[in-house]
């Protein structure tokens, strides 16, 4: 993990490059996977001299994480933003749901970015879950504390089930090409009324 | 998606080249994804002749398709395996859920031979996710009908909540290195209590 530094420039001709090489790694990273992609690759399909890459990049691997790194911030501000002024966790966790899902539908990348870290190195999407789940544990035991949520649910363990409904109900709506905004906020709704009710007639 | 056959062979030695090329594949794709493993990658690690693995595959796709379908295959078959018997949707659906859990705790590679198929090609990655969401909507609808299961739940969302439960806490698990059976146990009772009780002090 060391040689993994990048250098964000302040001159507004050194970001335009500086976020070209971003934008050409994005694409090349979400369509041919990070092993395939050489540097080469992306100083060819970004039209900059060779030794421009390295200017601001140490590595292959700068940049992924680098970019791996936007989307982690990305997302999490799209949330906060859809959350803001919302008081209730039933209230904040639809809206959070919803801003992750509309943000992976409006960035196909978003998925493939995130999942190829798999492929990159292990430990580098573990961490990406983990510091994850480690924010939403902290969230959700506000709301223990104010009783909106039950207080025996283990939060490490809820807060990964509410990223699979996240990340599963996103595909489920990413998989159908011509949804509109009304069929997206009713699968939305009968998530949320899983986790409101739970599934079962019958309590156990 | 045409030229992609693969062709079982009789022999027991024509069997024993056919599996090793299959493992070879599984840890080449598992590895360095698709995109980054050649044919020839295959056929060096594999050990045999170049004009071997055209005799039982068609081409690096149909050796991918071939294994993502084994995976499709085996997870159903341990799901059947380990909720045979059982007659209530709560035991079946711990059951199904801790089974996946526990195939992809013993085969790491499984998470990422099917989730590498987004960069293979993404209609087959929907379709893995489509067909096994399809065949849980059967069965989920069975236990609708029979009132174990709540009727005014979509099947198709809940299909989706359901895979992303197994799926992220199938992740938070084999994050934990050193996990005990007895943990796992405690972590999957947690997911079952979020489904049966909903994780609100109130309902909405």
């Amino acid at each position: 993990m060391s040689k993994a530094e990048y250098r964000i420039p302040k001159s507004p001709a050194g970001l335009k490059t500086f976020n070209k090489i971003v934008n050409t790694g994005k694409k090349l990273f979400a369509k041919n996977g990070f092993q395939a992609t050489s540097i080469n690759d992306i100083i060819a399909k970004s039209k900059i001299a060779a030794g421009t890459f390295y200017i601001h990049f140490d590595s292959k691997l700068a940049l992924y994480l680098y970019i791996l790194d936007l989307y982690k911030v990305s997302i999490r501000k799209a949330s906060a933003l859809a959350t803001k002024g919302l008081t209730t966790r039933y209230d904040i966790e639809r809206a959070g749901i919803k801003a992750f899902i509309m943000y992976a539908k409006k960035d196909s990348l978003a998925y493939r970015i995130i999942w190829e870290s798999m492929f990159v190195d292990f430990d580098i999407f573990r961490h990406y879950y983990e510091s994850f789940a480690e924010a939403y544990i902290k969230h959700l035991s506000d709301y223990v504390e104010n009783k909106d949520l039950r207080s025996d649910i283990n939060l490490e363990t809820l807060a990964y089930v509410l990223m699979g409904i996240s990340n599963f109900v996103g595909l489920q709506i990413i998989f159908k090409s011509d949804i509109t905004d009304e069929q997206i906020d009713d699968i939305i709704d009968q998530a949320m009324m899983i986790l409101d009710k739970g599934i079962f007639n019958i309590r156990h």
